[in-house]
């Protein structure tokens, strides 16, 4: 039996991301897991426009994703719970910079995107921004032959009706192949 | 040390979705895992835009979002590798309808939003859809205290790099929670 639940988005577990922005010159994070895949090489980000993150990304149009692992589960919510307007969060995380010089990024974190900023979506509560990565920094710990593996990431997931954060669980299929397997009865 | 891989997208696990639509008035399903959320009831789907179920969309402006479970993968990965131009994929799965006519969902699947198209989004090779569900059914099984329960949803989670279906692990910490035990060195 289904039950209709309402209007209800259910489009969950979503990765959760770090962002990285100068806010006045001054480095800032913030956990955002309201993130999306806008083609192959264009990211969503969707934050409440009241965000003190958001003054730093329109002043610079850059940003940078972090992606943590689940052993920096307490740092990355606690960037979610305080706001950049009441605490100086520049030191929770040794930083790095890439090419651009206003998207620090997260020495700790398994995978860094430093990014530009393309568009911004104005809606009713949240600004969306479209960002491209320009480059693309991973721990070589969690390299595979040079290919990213989610097993060794361990990343944080994100789940809104239940408030909490997952572990991502074995490979189990093959993208693009299992369906071969499909037989019609 | 870290290795620069160039500006690739690392934003993944994303969710598994199957679209439901109505092309030519048959009904039709896509694998679509290049999702997004955009605000608190507004939902980013991508689409290389010489998908079959773009007509659909386009004609109908309304579409499901299922998440399968684990179990349907043979059946969710095949309706990505073959088109609704070359085969009826109209009974692979059995469906139902909601309020929408031309919005039609699985009933096997744990989780079916119907949803309205409220913008499209006009990329260099993508059409990005903004839906917002208006009816978001859910199987009894999958809930817990009227809330949805990954745990039992089983859905599945797509890695681009590797190519690979992921299983969910096991929550680990509470949002907005686990944080709070964040102490300044």
């Amino acid at each position: 039996m289904k039950k209709n639940l309402g209007p209800v988005n259910a489009l969950y577990p979503t990765p959760v991301t770090l962002i990285g922005t100068e806010v006045n010159g001054r480095i800032n994070y913030i956990n955002i897991a309201h993130v999306g895949i806008i083609d192959f090489n264009t990211l969503s980000l969707s934050m409440v426009k009241t965000r003190y993150s958001i003054r730093g990304i329109k002043e610079n149009m850059t940003l940078s994703i972090n992606l943590p692992s689940e052993d920096m589960v307490i740092k990355a919510d606690f960037v979610g719970i305080v706001s950049g307007a009441d605490y100086d969060k520049s030191n929770i995380f040794e930083s790095f910079y890439g090419e651009l010089k206003s998207a620090p990024m997260i020495k700790d974190a398994p995978i860094c995107m430093e990014c530009k900023v393309v568009n911004i979506i104005d809606m009713p509560k949240h600004d969306v921004f479209f960002v491209q990565p320009i480059n693309t920094y991973c721990n070589e710990e969690v390299l595979t032959n040079d290919t990213i593996d989610f097993s060794k990431v361990k990343p944080i997931l994100f789940d809104r009706p239940q408030g909490k954060y997952w572990q991502l669980g074995k490979p189990f299929a093959n993208c693009w192949s299992i369906g071969k397997e499909y037989k019609n009865d």
